[in-house]
């Protein structure tokens, strides 16, 4: 079995091939060639928990088993959040070719996921990004919009500003060539804002709906309890198109979305899958429509990145 | 990451100390500190199958997964028909520690469960020791039973005789002392046993209940699906004393007490698990008794030797 370290992934593998990568496994996806089952969960106490989450992809042939620990008071360790591993298997001959080390994987195919679902929904024209909350997702799924839209403005939103200017330094460093502005009052944030990226542990809305354009495409991947809340009931209620990376998991952690289909202003029913919209039929229809695309995560998005990766490096 | 390959694991942890940890687990799951989870099970089409086994050690302060594909018809490639690989993680700190190629593991931890229940079931004077069903599972559920009782003579029995002649090199290779008759007729070994061992893929029962004598302890491990047979339903109605690694597991695979309990002549609510057994108040009572161990495996088993491995060599 081979064994990929963070950095080798890191300094082979890149949002451009993560999108293509998610993309084809979406198309998998709406052919029936990719099975999953139920994640699986066990608490390890002190509200630590270790997740597993199998997938197969009889189209590529391989299997994989993302195993991730979610820590929250890790933090104060000065250790990461979450720590995840990939497992990749053949199934040709049931061998275990790979060990991944995956949060960088992991932060990137919620990057890709993000992207793929702005090229859909955001305008062509959009040019400014927004950006609500400047943590630990925030990078790649700033990188997954750049990678799809011409973007001349980035507006950097963050509750400690010092934060969102680290945020803005380490962007520059990354050579990204638009403006970029830390602003401290988000109403100014979310009024300039073509595409509002979210990725918060808020319980709260982190933005005003009254604030928010015709036109604007909001993405949002923080609320992953149903105790969270991060886009707001209003905005939901006036969007044209809702888009879920994956419905069944949205139904049990989107938390906005639970709360909006309690008071009737959403319907699980009408809500878009990313593989549906990838298929081709449902688009953007009015430049002044809202749209929103919201993501929780898959075990079919961590078997994309992570079989693409090992293929790139094997 | 660390990466263990069954060469260095096979080098380094042996019997005596499977024994030792799974002991030390089974108090711990009497004791309610160990976590387990369903095991998920993906076909992956031509009966191919992924296991996936996590379990969580709260007292040792590590979780582990085992991973396992389970591909029938590999041998025609020359491949084995099972192969796994384990992920252990740390508890304190959410990080994952080492991969450790895991069939040697396997075949060792149902060994040393075999050894274990031999060890509380077996009269203690038992000194033949009859074997039936040469295949995989069998040289290390042998071992079990070395390492518990003064076994003098081994008696060999395999449908394919020739399989049972390369068993029995294999074992004088390995240094055991006993002396080693392959018999081609099942009875003969039955009836001259003090211990059974079976490890065969049986539809049937593997030997005739008039040939087994009083005083007989046996073991089972090979009937993993409902459909299959290994011991005869008329010695399930006669045991004295029948114990089970996993009862919840037993129910749903070991194909012949499914049926003595559908037959009436045996009841789930009587059967000991192992963890009951080694908490010691149940025993072997009269020396004519005939006692059944039954092994299906657990999660947690596995956990036992890995984690127990892995500390070994760290």
């Amino acid at each position: 079995m081979k064994w990929f370290t963070e950095d080798a992934i890191m300094n082979t593998y890149h949002m451009t091939h993560a999108i293509k990568d998610v993309k084809n496994t979406l198309v998998s996806l709406g052919n029936e060639e990719i099975k999953t089952d139920e994640r699986t969960v066990i608490e390890t106490g002190s509200s630590n928990t270790m997740l597993y989450m199998p997938c197969v992809d009889l189209k590529e042939g391989y299997s994989l088993i993302k195993i991730i620990s979610i820590f929250p008071e890790n933090p104060q360790a000065e250790l990461p959040t979450s720590q995840a591993v990939s497992i990749i298997s053949e199934l040709k001959t049931g061998r275990h070719l790979a060990a991944l080390s995956s949060s960088y994987l992991t932060r990137l195919r919620t990057g890709a996921i993000t992207g793929i679902a702005t090229d859909y929904l955001a305008r062509e024209d959009a040019e400014v990004l927004g950006v609500i909350g400047t943590g630990a997702m925030a990078f790649e799924q700033l990188l997954g919009v750049l990678e799809v839209r011409n973007i001349k403005k980035i507006l950097l939103y963050n509750r400690t500003a010092q934060k969102a200017t680290q945020f803005a330094a380490r962007l520059r460093e990354r050579g990204v060539k638009a403006d970029i502005e830390v602003l401290e009052d988000v109403d100014s944030v979310t009024k300039q804002s073509d595409i509002i990226n979210c990725a918060t542990k808020s319980e709260t809305a982190v933005f005003n709906h009254q604030a928010v354009r015709d036109g604007t495409h909001i993405n949002g991947l923080g609320s992953y309890l149903p105790s969270m809340r991060e886009i707001t009931i209003d905005t939901i209620a006036t969007a044209d198109l809702i888009v879920l990376d994956d419905i069944e998991g949205a139904r049990h952690e989107a938390g906005e979305f639970i709360e909006a289909e309690s008071r009737a202003v959403f319907d699980w029913k009408t809500a878009i899958a990313l593989y549906e919209l990838i298929a081709g039929s449902i688009k953007r229809e009015r430049a002044e429509s809202i749209t929103i695309f919201k993501s929780v995560g898959a075990s079919y998005y961590d078997l994309a990145v992570g079989i693409g990766a090992f293929k790139q490096m094997s």
